[in-house]
């Protein structure tokens, strides 16, 4: 999601830019589009024509202030993929100096970025060129930003238009993909950061599927016309329903829409777009209004950050404060205990019967308010014990006893797992779960409570699994990179997984269970280490940046809290995703079986995971011995 | 300078923190000092007393939100050192659990600070026990950040008072100054970013020499009491004139004030400080008022930027923007080129000579301007030749030809260094210089240039020389250690200079000259490479950090441009000081001699410095052979 909305507008033809900038504005757009260098100066670069050196080839850059080229202004690059292809050498040398002249310009302007088509075809000298001048490792053009320009789909007609003629022309030919073209371009040249995907709306939407796609790749912006509205019965220009909805499914990934312009001679004719303008800002803010979770979530959208350890370490007051706000959890947790006591206590007892509920990890109490609430709205007796093991929480614990709960509420100082209470529960409630289930220990904290539950006791929740899915995240990918610690194992960035609220990303296949914990153990020496391996087919040509993680927990009864795709608890917000990345990403074909290996492992002290892939190339096992990432117990 | 003003009040007594908080608010105040575990509670640790378990040991986290601890509490912690240096083990050992529990409930609350009194005498315990509570390397609370208080001096009571009682009691006793008693405390603990010092400000000020080398240190508070003011005529509360410059140059290094507020027991005993506040926040505003070159500067302070390298790279179009604002430089320019048309071009000859004028590095031409107003401000008439290698500017140029200077001017596009003009010039003008004078090699492209100077000829500046002075800055010290390269040698960071609006220094001794460059040069031939050694003696203990060097240049005549601070050319803001780090910061003695050594060496394509120390202590020469830092050619 952009920080800020922005709608671009593209020129052909822009005879003076200080206007062109002043009159798009008066219209409502934030950014145009132009070209850099004046036509006769490229075109005479490309044919190796001689310049006259006096005069200025470029726009005049005090015309703007900085503050205008650095923010409003995208340059337009020649289309020069034909030439930097050619097999001439002077042909491809010239194009390749006037990249290098345009791209120095945009340098000197401080552009924000600049646009440069690309076709289907070869192209990989193009990103030499591109990947050479863009790249840190000695690249002279380091700061700029190269949005590459190509349409979501190639029509048949671009294909058979394209460079690459050698094919035969016929009418059962497939319309190359362009997610293709964009991947050979971006593999070969890989200069994260720098390059980026930017589309051209077709009239006529692709399937779904390949949208999705899209939506995994860093799209900065998405080029509409004219010709994609239609008018209303007002007669006002709208945009039919699901490109509604794929214009607000790629501002959701943070892409901006400009829109093309063609040249008119009219003084204002910008002003007639200022309609379309209006029309696109609504559809932002609507999306904006009509998500709740956005603004628990804004701000967080793929954003790496390492999974919380709250067993060795203690949470801290605002951690807290933010988890006891969501609204769904504790609803989720007093519905489950309600139908438990209720289970535990049959109406005729309920008058004589008190049950032992410990809430184990109390924290600052919400699930002990949840334990009160919901023995008060099924009318049963308790009497609770609040363990906890963090000294700061537990004067929280202290504080509440004293002004609110009295004596209903017993506060143990202490871990769980070392705890010798004087009688057994009814219930253990808790709330130790990650993102991956397990991923917090709660396996190994309540294998140490589970000694003080009653045999007929309920544990809350009853089980969790993880499942995991591939996908492709190129943004999220390139973002583990500077995680790197110089003081462990070389890969290490990319043998931890992260917490993160995935946006930008595709799911190549769909989520599959994991490892399974249920509660009370049958036997309690059980071990909690775990191997599985899962299988998946690939539902479309990508490339596997690893596998996201998610979880669902059965509390009690039919009470399911869930952050699986599937079967998220609406509203809920504690939990993100988990991202297990792999070092190196790996080209999928349609069709492909991807296989998945994960282990749980411990240790003494620690616990952690291990994982690799066998199909369909097999890749090293990440974080073996858990030498670049542990859970400490 | 902070971003925002704060000023704070420390309460000895605080009741009811929620109340605490809204009063001092609503009187202006926006941080509260007050203690965090409840006086019982710390007493009964101290002494190894036995805890009531059903007590909350410190304020309930809940009746305040997270947001407000975070930015509006500042915790004290108990006054321990005595305890910390004591030979008893049991005494020593409950301190140090006194501290950690006190420590981490300010964690625990996400405090922005913590405070914790400072006393002459030993504080090695003191020191180890925050150091290894604070410190990245394994420290429980990495976090928490801790101002050590201490007087501005220690008066002669304090330290006769003090732990350290061993002393002689004598009237000629020295008062022991309180900046050792930090320096020993932090060379100890070297806990950068997480200790500073905040000082108790003396009703009588100490010499102005004491209250320097504290701004060289990171204060982050100056504790104020009532008896500081004074009343003017009309009865309200004013600071003196010196104490009113002391805290607004504390200001100045982005210290906040704390008033301290004795206990009463009225119920709005803070509002009576309301006038006090609305003075210093006066003091804060009026300092702002008083300075234009502040809004050029903002957000620099003690910034570290690596040094620009125009010669290799080009300039970007917001960095020529923003230097050809510089109100005073170009008028020094212009008034140096009036006065040298004048001594070329006697008042009978200029109806009739026209001279060459050679902008060598024209940029996007402000050098030109000042020519043309130069020359039309003393009725001379002149030819311009604008030399640019940039091509970028050079296209600026071109379309300031093209539109406003017309035939007056010829634009060559071209590194000086390479071009042969047709006829010679009488007077070559540029602007090359760094911070350092000649650091963006100013000499090498002059060097260029000066063969095409008619022998007669004059060049702009006419000469400039380095000064370098001995400083003690921690806090630009500390900035140095992020910029480490791992792809360079492993103290690249401290062997390389940086430019840097430097504010939070101290000057232990006045600058010193060390490099002068004279243009056009008598032998042409003649080295650009240096040796030279300056000696300083240091004005009172302290620890040097590294060098400040400035530069000094003659444009013309008697035409000074300078960042010398004797000789600042007043609201220049073209140049920051340049910085030069060492290693380890070296402890010296007021009287000690401070003997640095600075080379200027070369190679074909590179040139460089390579400093040392030789006394007080001998250091390694740091970068030798330019091994992590160049300036190419």
């Amino acid at each position: 999601m952009p920080k800020k909305m922005s709608v671009g507008i593209y020129l052909e033809e822009v005879p003076d830019i200080q206007h062109a900038l002043t009159d798009s504005r008066e219209s409502g757009f934030n950014t145009i589009c132009c070209e850099l260098l004046t036509k006769k100066y490229s075109l005479n670069e490309l044919s190796g024509e001689e310049q006259n050196c006096e005069e200025p080839f470029g726009w005049f850059d005090m015309a703007l202030p900085s503050a205008d080229w650095n923010s409003s202004v995208v340059g337009v690059l020649s289309d020069v993929q034909e030439q930097t292809e050619s097999h001439i050498f002077n042909v491809r040398t010239r194009a390749s100096q006037l990249l290098e002249k345009q791209m120095g310009y945009a340098h000197h302007l401080g552009l924000p970025a600049t646009i440069l088509n690309l076709h289907p075809g070869d192209s990989c000298n193009l990103s030499r060129l591109i990947y050479s001048k863009v790249t840190t490792d000695g690249g002279y053009h380091s700061n700029v930003v190269v949005w590459m320009r190509l349409p979501m789909v190639h029509s048949k007609q671009t294909v058979n238009g394209a460079i690459d003629v050698g094919r035969e022309e016929s009418d059962d030919i497939q319309p190359i993909s362009s997610w293709n073209t964009w991947n050979t371009f971006r593999t070969v040249g890989y200069a994260e950061r720098r390059t980026f995907p930017v589309l051209d709306l077709p009239v006529d939407l692709p399937d779904q599927d390949e949208i999705d796609r899209w939506l995994g790749e860093p799209v900065k912006a998405i080029f509409i016309s004219e010709e994609s509205f239609i008018s209303n019965q007002k007669g006002f220009p709208v945009l039919p329903k699901r490109t509604q909805h794929v214009i607000r499914s790629f501002f959701d990934i943070g892409a901006q829409v400009i829109m093309i312009c063609k040249p008119e001679k009219s003084p204002n004719h910008y002003v007639h777009h200022k309609q379309y303008i209006e029309y696109i800002y609504g559809l932002y803010t609507s999306e904006w209004e009509e998500d709740p979770v956005r603004k628990y979530t804004k701000g967080y959208e793929d954003y790496l950050q390492s999974p919380l350890q709250p067993l060795m370490d203690n949470l801290e007051a605002n951690t807290y404060e933010v988890f006891e706000r969501d609204p769904t959890k504790y609803n989720l947790y007093q519905k489950a205990m309600a139908k438990a006591l209720v289970f535990k206590i049959p109406e005729d007892q309920k008058d004589t019967k008190t049950l032992v509920v410990m809430v184990v990890g109390a924290g600052r109490g919400p699930l002990i308010r949840n334990c009160l609430a919901a023995a008060d709205s099924v009318q049963r007796r308790i009497k609770i014990y609040a363990v906890e093991k963090n000294i700061n929480a537990v004067c929280t614990l202290l504080h509440l006893k004293k002004h609110v709960w009295g004596d209903a509420v017993t506060v143990i100082s202490c871990d769980m797992r070392e705890w010798h209470p004087k009688e057994k529960a009814d219930i253990i409630v808790s709330e130790l779960l990650g993102s991956f289930g397990d991923n917090e220990l709660s396996p190994e904290c309540l294998d140490g409570a589970q000694t003080f539950l009653k045999e007929d006791g309920i544990m809350i929740p009853e089980n969790y699994t993880s499942f995991i899915s591939p996908i492709m995240s190129p943004k999220i990918h390139n973002d583990v990179r500077p995680f790197h610690d110089v003081n462990k194992h070389t890969n290490c960035n990319f043998e931890t997984p992260y917490v993160v609220y995935m946006k930008n990303f595709y799911t190549i296949a769909k989520p599959k269970s994991l490892f399974v914990f249920c509660h009370p153990k049958s036997d309690a020496k059980e071990s909690n280490d775990r191997y599985e391996t899962v299988e998946f087919e690939a539902s479309q040509d990508s490339v596997l940046s690893g596998f996201a993680g998610y979880f669902e927990s059965l509390l009690f009864d039919d009470v399911l809290m869930s952050i699986h795709p599937r079967s998220h608890s609406l509203g809920m917000f504690s939990w993100f995703p988990i991202f297990f990345p792999i070092r190196e990403p790996i080209q999928v074909k349609k069709g492909e079986k991807i296989k998945a290996h994960f282990w749980r492992c411990s240790s003494k002290h620690n616990v952690w995971y291990e994982w690799s892939v066998s199909e369909p190339a097999p890749v090293p096992i990440h974080n073996v011995n858990g030498r670049s990432y542990t859970i400490g117990l």
